[in-house]
């Protein structure tokens, strides 16, 4: 049977790519910095030894006659894997092997300029590289193949089925809303700062964070978490599930944030099917879809007041100071309006005006309608006229990010896809189930958990993302229930 | 060239048997238990993987076709390339695959055993197991073959060279030379414990540890100290060597003499040739010149009178009782002889009759002198007649050590060829360089590292192992040194 012989060699080269991620997620966390070179050595042997093994021409043999046989079966399983191998193959093998080369070597090239650019606040030694990515990536896109536009093609390397047309009008609106609510709140007297400032030693944060994420449901059995200067979350395998998150000794609610965050992540990991991995419908189905997931616990529940009603009495046997401090103190302390230059700093109702600005600036790029070195003055003039601010330097404007230098594009919407789906999916959530709302009213979040294992973890990527959100609300996601929250969270 | 693809093969695959030994590392250190059958999945597919690729008939050919170049060239290294390789693909090839996988599934079967054994002190329920290891490893010595008897074709696995009859001359010397030298010192007071009695926090154990791995030469940009329960170093990469320990807050030493040992493995592996990575000659030539590494740096730096008065006073700072202690304490303290019935508890005067007593058990084993029936009690009573003291359980007897149960059996005596050579080695070190010996008398030691360096670690597999410690101490390695280094420590 193809399918079979299919299934297989996915779940053999499963296998090998989890390794491969173990060594990625290692380097980030533990290897020795004269081990760099060595580990990158193995890493380009993986990635060859994984584009060799898919894409010789009996998988594409198997693909063709499976389908064949797949057309008189009725399982939606298996119809979802060979849509997932029919892509995989057609995107893995329309691309010749130089530009794959010349891609690889440019983003390399590229990310070592953009961290002395950044570090000189120098957008021009940025500038040719950023030329070729966008010129190589134009050429992935034509011949990946796009409807509408060429943008589309990026975007849904990131996102099945999102494209520039749908986003531009959900941020666009997005905008519209949630402008008047930023500059409300940012009118608003700040919190008080001092109640926070105090010392709050690693070892505490890291307990704290653990005892938390253990009560959310995280599985410490088929998981761990570790430090890491770049926060992340790794599925490397079935049960072995890796968060980091970074400590700063002024800040718990850093760590504690970076936890939440990265434990959403790992709980869609954790909720996988076992069975099927290394089966394409056995695994998590979109970024949009997976940063739905750490936003919700993030944000939904970290930035609740009711998690702080539960949770501060514990927190204040770690952190004394907080005996001083009242949960509604902590809950305006969290959801506190600020207009950061910063991405990553952004508070939660600014966040998607960030994503907004880079949204637009990919989309003119790729449509020809903006210059590469008219960049830093069009991401200037358009932050200040979002957030009426100056920006004062390349290095907290257009270079703040990193990902340009990889040469992603198209990756950023999928931040606010996330957010807006988290509250998409919690308000159905809610409505569908009066004890689960009242649970979370009370700071538990079993009921939760198990809503989210059996609508978005388990179906892992049966159906694309908007067909899955789709059903487990109950409807379409819009941008209604992140505005409605972010004006109950804002507007006080 | 046929040597050109050889070695470029041979490259490629230690890149991923690097990878492995990552997993393998994580396996041990990191991996949560619920991830340990996937990992096994995938260490399995890297042996296979491995085993695939260099047992095709191509590489058969080209060592052949090689071999007919080589002996036109003058390359010392090429020639040892060449000794090895034929060398991995003889044993790789005259393995039948039934072979293979029966001794692996009775390893698996016999290490579930072997624990549930030595939990119940019964070796009853391992003997089944032992049996069939023993039958199987037979097989392989038949397959691979020798000279005088079969137990050579074993140990040859772990030392190249070393055979049933020097062995047992050797050990047997050694057991004449060290018995009144035990029973002399156990007659001795044994020193005052109470001293040593205090709470040392596992905090500052690290923080000491590392101080010291770093004075002696561990290069932490090229390494780790991770914690393990069973402690081991790997050299899972160039510049990526990673020792683990324990920590006991009972006890300080243990975990500095398990870094000080590990530390001596990591050098070696560091001191080995970056550029012949991935060429056989550029490895380590065999356990017994490894172990000395470690034992030169665990009892002839670690455990000498001019260590601890250059090191007591740092200890101190850390460890404040150890301000009431004198060097000649503390000295006195780890060179106490105790007749333990442990080997890995076991001093230094008494370890390597805890070898010998292993050696002539699996001698006699795979001679037919011993059936396996009679293996508790011949182990009780030879063990008596070394140590004067009776065997109490099976636990703490002939089910202690896990090697039978992976079906390793002729690595024991690497263990006694380690202290063996470590004695020469500093001996000879200091004879060749009167301001190395000088400088070891002040508690430096980089001069003794300069020598290893040179003399073991740069030549990689270059020469037998034999032939590597014979240049590097001017002659053969004996026992003398190490009997000398014995009196003078235990007998005061």
């Amino acid at each position: 049977m193809s399918y079979d012989a299919l299934r297989n060699l996915s779940r053999e080269l499963q296998l090998v790519s989890d390794a491969a991620a173990l060594l990625g997620w290692d380097q980030e966390v533990l290897l020795p910095a004269k081990g760099v070179a060595y580990r990158a050595e193995q890493m380009a042997w993986f990635s060859g030894y994984l584009h060799e093994r898919f894409t010789r021409s009996e998988v594409g043999d198997w693909i063709t006659a499976a389908e064949d046989e797949a057309a008189a079966s009725e399982d939606p399983h298996a119809a979802a894997n060979l849509r997932e191998w029919r892509r995989q193959y057609t995107r893995s093998t329309c691309l010749p092997k130089k530009l794959v080369e010349e891609f690889a070597e440019s983003t390399a090239l590229a990310q070592a300029a953009w961290a002395e650019a950044r570090e000189k606040s120098d957008f021009s030694h940025f500038a040719p590289h950023l030329t070729k990515l966008v010129d190589l990536s134009r050429e992935h896109a034509e011949r990946w193949g796009y409807e509408d536009c060429l943008y589309d093609a990026l975007i849904d390397q990131y996102e099945r089925g999102a494209t520039t047309r749908r986003l531009g009008a959900t941020l666009g609106a997005l905008r519209e809303s949630l402008l008047p609510v930023v500059r409300e709140a940012t009118a608003q007297a700040p919190p008080d700062r001092t109640k926070f400032t105090a010392h709050y030693p690693r070892e505490k944060q890291e307990a704290f964070n653990r005892e938390v994420a253990e009560a959310i449901g995280f599985d410490f059995e088929a998981g761990r978490i570790d430090t890491a200067v770049h926060p992340f979350c790794s599925g490397m395998a079935p049960f072995d599930t890796r968060l980091t998150t970074r400590y700063d000794e002024g800040d718990f609610l850093s760590s504690l944030f970076g936890v939440l965050h990265e434990a959403g992540h790992g709980l869609y990991e954790q909720g996988l099917e076992r069975e099927r991995r290394g089966e394409p419908v056995g695994a998590a189905v979109s970024l949009g879809v997976h940063e739905s997931q750490s936003r919700l616990w993030e944000n939904h529940v970290g930035r609740s007041r009711a998690f702080w009603e539960k949770w501060l009495p514990r927190a204040a046997e770690y952190f004394p100071n907080l005996a001083a401090v009242s949960p509604d103190e902590v809950y305006g302390w969290v959801n506190r309006a600020e207009l950061s230059p910063i991405r990553v700093e952004a508070d939660e109702v600014t966040y998607d005006l960030h994503i907004l600005l880079r949204f637009e600036m990919e989309r003119d790029l790729f449509a020809g309608n903006l210059e590469i070195g008219d960049v830093p003055s069009e991401w200037n003039r358009r932050f200040e006229s979002l957030f009426g601010r100056k920006v004062e330097s390349d290095a907290a404007g257009c270079l703040q990010d990193i990902h340009w230098s990889f040469g992603i594009f198209g990756y950023f919407p999928t931040y606010s896809l996330g957010n807006i789906n988290a509250a998409h999916l919690v308000a159905a959530a809610r409505r569908q189930d009066p004890a689960l709302a009242e649970e979370m009213d009370r700071g538990e979040y079993s009921g939760l958990l198990d809503w989210t294992r059996t609508h978005i973890h388990r179906p892992g990527s049966l159906y694309p993302p908007d067909e899955l959100v789709t059903r487990a609300a109950g409807g379409p996601a819009t941008a209604e229930a992140l505005v409605e929250h972010l004006r109950s969270r804002y507007l006080r």
